[in-house]
């Protein structure tokens, strides 16, 4: 029996369990300070009420004979592909049913696609990147090829036509800079993918925090995209679901290559090596869609962009340039006076007790940039941006 | 852009297609007959009390702040891993709490285990067998070699050792043949993987149906098979949870091979293609585990178990061949006057309104054979097998 040997070739990530460890032995000699989190990549808030509501009467559906429910569609029930197919509609996107499967979140999918290409396929990922891109290739063994994202291109990157590539991962709003495609910029990378007989992977992940109105939200508001893109989004960012397990993936019919529809490849996928999301939690994502549902989910994106605010506030005082927290979560800064970014971490929690994340961890071009997140309180927000101005004013 | 062309060699399975028209187009023209399906390979039992109760106060955790769940261990909560631990005890095997990985049904790990082995590797697969062995194996190029389960083995295929194979599934009790294996049975399965060096996939996905104390319910109670088995089970027969979606796979450390680890290749693969089961499935998962969780089961298990044993007698009465129904929700019988299953099938339908499986949906040696369920009310069942009697006495 051999192995994939391609697992030796990941390596290790250090970066939360280095963080963790540097955070714990500056609380230990320091138990009096109060340290504040501004690296947390996690919801805190709690569900909203419809969703609760929805969560318990179908939990009293699986209680009964009449109304119990066993093996689901495994792409996920009519209800709410109906639910998704009516948000995407709001933004004028028309996408069919059997174009949505519902799944367990953004990254499980966005792992498993790749069962649908040839392994001798060359993917194109940005550097800083969200890790799971280039560990879930190197386990396959694909060649990756990595493109600038830097200061230069606002953490930007455009298609470089000397380049070829078969796979193309486009996360827009950004994981870790915040930076947000608009539709120009989207327009060229769906033009080169056409033409190159590409795909694009498009994490849309984080959507929902898009403020302006004229940055898409969909890479289907781009012509052409349903000739070249994959689209794939999560209910955790959105809705608060990191816990509760619930996305969905748009596969367009018009993705045909050699013959074969990737449509019906996902599908057949998917009913062979998945079994579909709990009808419960199906339940509360879709009361996610309703009036109330959207009304409720937005007072908690708010409260998270209040705290972006204060974070990008108090750097636009400071002068400090930096990327996202308009239409993100994320606030990626350049840290000051050319510090590299574990130089500013140690800074940050031994001066002032303020843990961010340091840039290096997603890749080289993070080595001077830090990610603040806004998903703590509004209150310790204040105060840890309060400290962070008297360090720098 | 190439696409995994293994895609192409997958055969579209016609089988439940097939039966629905059918049993539709019948239905159609006899309007006034009553249509009993023992064909349901799905519970039809609700989720039990302790269950409910348990998934309603998670329900109510993810609505507070203080108690809410954001991203959990994508390995599964520890609370859940515990409960297995204990399970696992009471069958006298231990099993260490990072051995075990929850997952959202056998199904998925089934299919994504295979991503920790180099696709040159041989699988070795009995006929007749559940479809997603094969087709996992098609899609990832992998060559299969089958192995006869029929009538002269009782369906319990034992190793040849002039055939060599890498990975190899085995299925106890079977599905659809409701054969389980014994000790010795499963302890020479053992000795030969481990002298060839190759993994048993074992899937004990029907377990709790296990009714005689001497038959095996886990491969790790046979010596040296935490030396060359995965094991996969589920709750969807054990606690009816096939809509709830919860699992768990064993990983046991002892499994090294070329100086890796699979255990951690398989948390590796977990922590970046998978995000955990949802906190309130997990929650309604380890109630199954407690002592009133494991009596309620039990009713229900008991409940299919009566229709099995209706199913079985009957046949007794006949003087039909078949296995299983003694310890498995499934019947596997010969059918009568050496008929095709098809040709069976279409017998029961149109003679006495009976649905069932034709055996030649699972592979060339089920072609003369018929899987019945034990899924149906109990009433159906004594009515359907009253039918039955009458048709063949």
């Amino acid at each position: 029996m051999n192995i994939n040997k391609n697992y030796k070739n990941l390596n290790e990530s250090y970066l939360f369990s280095t963080i963790a460890k540097k955070v714990n032995e500056f609380a230990k000699q320091n138990p009096d300070k109060k340290i504040i989190r501004l690296g947390i990549g996690d919801v805190t808030l709690p569900l909203c009420p419809v969703v609760i509501e929805a969560l318990h009467c179908a939990v009293d559906e699986m209680s009964k004979k009449e109304t119990f429910k066993g093996y689901g569609p495994e792409q996920g029930y009519d209800f709410l592909k109906t639910a998704i197919q009516g948000y995407y509609k709001k933004n004028n996107v028309d996408v069919d049913s059997d174009e949505i499967f519902i799944s367990d979140g953004a990254k499980s999918d966005l792992g498993n696609i790749l069962d649908l290409f040839d392994v001798n396929n060359t993917c194109l990922v940005p550097d800083p990147v969200y890790p799971v891109y280039v560990d879930t290739n190197i386990m396959a063994g694909r060649k990756i090829v990595f493109i600038d994202a830097n200061e230069e291109n606002d953490f930007l990157p455009m298609p470089d036509i000397s380049v070829s590539a078969d796979l193309i991962y486009i996360c827009s709003p950004n994981n870790p800079t915040g930076a947000v495609y608009n539709k120009e910029q989207l327009a060229k990378w769906v033009d080169y993918a056409v033409k190159n007989n590409s795909i694009i992977l498009f994490d849309s992940a984080y959507e929902s925090f898009i403020a302006n109105d004229e940055l898409p939200k969909s890479i289907y508001e781009i012509e052409n995209a349903k000739k070249c893109a994959i689209e794939f989004c999560s209910l955790s960012k959105t809705a608060g679901f990191t816990g509760t397990r619930c996305g969905y993936t748009i596969v367009p019919k018009e993705l045909t290559f050699d013959g074969m529809s990737l449509n019906k490849m996902w599908l057949r996928r998917q009913t062979t090596k998945f079994n579909g999301v709990p009808y419960i939690v199906q339940k509360g994502a879709s009361a996610v869609f309703t009036e109330e549902g959207q009304k409720q989910i937005k007072e908690n994106i708010n409260y998270y962009r209040k705290n972006a605010k204060i974070i990008s506030d108090t750097l636009d005082k400071l002068k400090i340039k930096y990327t996202g927290g308009k239409n993100s979560p994320y606030v990626w800064l350049k840290c000051p006076n050319n510090m590299n970014s574990w130089d500013f971490f140690d800074l940050l929690l031994t001066k002032i007790g303020v843990v961010g994340t340091p840039g290096a961890g997603f890749g080289k071009n993070g080595d001077n940039w830090f990610r603040l997140t806004s998903f703590n309180t509004n209150e310790n927000t204040t105060e840890a941006m309060e400290r962070f101005y008297q360090l720098f004013k």
